[in-house]
């Protein structure tokens, strides 16, 4: 159940890095397109794609829109007729904000716009792509290997959740963005419902993983978060269409 | 249990004017400040306030940061040592955004800034006006005659229910908007814990309400929420803290 045509962004480090090591492993990946922003500083992205001819890096600032629309006319070219199967909006920041600083409409609105707002772009900028993959199979199926969008979420992605543990005072902002996120994907499957279109959309949590993000305390290496991310990939069905789930798929509450 | 002062944003029509009447109800209310972008075109406002002297009229923009500074000045010129009991972020705006539309960051991220950033930033501007209120009693308790931030929410502010009804395909944006609000309001409830502040938040679903914004096909009548609405701001306490309620303070899922 793998797909054929994989694009992910922020690939160059953390989880999107993590991420890109595990899913080469498997051979039914035709062409994997990792995005980062200066993807000519990507050391290692550039040191795998040497000995892995499937592994193509482009540059890619989610937050500009003049780049977004150039990455669907390169992932284009590279994926062809077989459009684009899956779509991993992992690229984000994490703002520091609380409540008691001096308010900061810029920080706030740029933070929601990095990680929410361009996810969503990003996802009906390649809605052609996955739509064109997903018309070679037949029938009511929803998966990776047909066409899905994935959104790296989070704990602080659950209104329940993100008032404990890492989701803690600092992170006002960032929690903002991470429940946009699922909200959007949330809309999208109720749109792509009503109109027939058989994309997979859901968001899947890494855990606090020992990343620049995740920071020391960190519970996970990367390479078992990832490992169990694109493990529960090729799990993904309709039941986890607009869900949020922990990276073994256990449902987490809104 | 009524607040001796109020502020209440988006007051010159729909649920925030019919709030204002509401609340102009209740004797005990000493000054109620309604706020709209151009206070001087508010000719119900303007109407009211010549024959009840306790109701003042600010012009305030929510996504202006000098706006937002200029309306604390303003205030606390008007409440003087009370300080302000009850901030009622009302203002807001639709966004008629869909999956399928040409992607349009602006519109996205302008409507996220009114209606969940801008009723952030205004909550903390109003952080010593509203601690200046609660210093006014002693002990634990949580209520709008102490200090209270109210989110006028939306069942488009639930992950669970912002796909279904009211919340439809129109609505991506938007909803973005309504979780974003929920979610800065559970930080703020989060932080204030830690912090030892006696301030309740909360958010409210007035309905499917008879206004320009809820179109001409909504079930409930201006009066019918406003005055629930009301009703319910006096037996707000702190169980209500960061939940998400109907205008009858029936808990929404998230």
């Amino acid at each position: 159940m793998a797909p054929k045509t994989v694009f992910i962004t922020g690939a160059n480090r953390g989880i999107g890095l993590g991420i890109v090591r595990e899913l080469l492993k498997n051979s039914e990946i035709e062409h994997l397109i990792a995005g980062a922003r200066d993807i000519e500083k990507a050391r290692e992205l550039q040191s795998i794609s040497q000995s892995d001819s499937r592994l193509h890096l482009i540059s890619i600032d989610v937050s500009n829109d003049e780049s977004l629309e150039n990455s669907v006319k390169e992932i284009d070219s590279i994926v062809g007729e077989n459009g684009l199967n899956l779509l991993i909006n992992n690229a984000g920041m994490i703002e520091v904000y609380k409540t008691m600083d001096t308010p900061n409409r810029f920080a706030v609105l740029n933070c929601i716009d990095v990680n929410a707002v361009s996810s969503l772009l990003l996802s009906q900028h390649f809605l052609p792509l996955l739509r064109k993959a997903a018309s070679h199979v037949e029938g009511d199926e929803f998966s990776v290997k047909r066409a899905a969008i994935v959104n790296i979420g989070s704990d602080c992605s659950s209104q329940t959740l993100n008032v404990t543990g890492f989701c803690n005072e600092t992170l006002l902002a960032y929690k903002m963005s991470k429940v946009a996120t699922l909200s959007f994907a949330r809309s999208l499957v109720a749109d792509f419902k009503i109109l027939n279109i058989p994309i997979l959309v859901t968001t899947i949590h890494p855990g606090w993983v020992l990343t620049d993000m995740g920071g020391p305390n960190a519970e996970i290496t990367i390479e078992e978060s990832a490992s169990k991310i694109v493990n529960s990939l090729s799990l993904l069905n309709s039941s986890h269409n607009g869900g949020l789930f922990d990276r073994q798929l256990t449902p987490l509450p809104f």
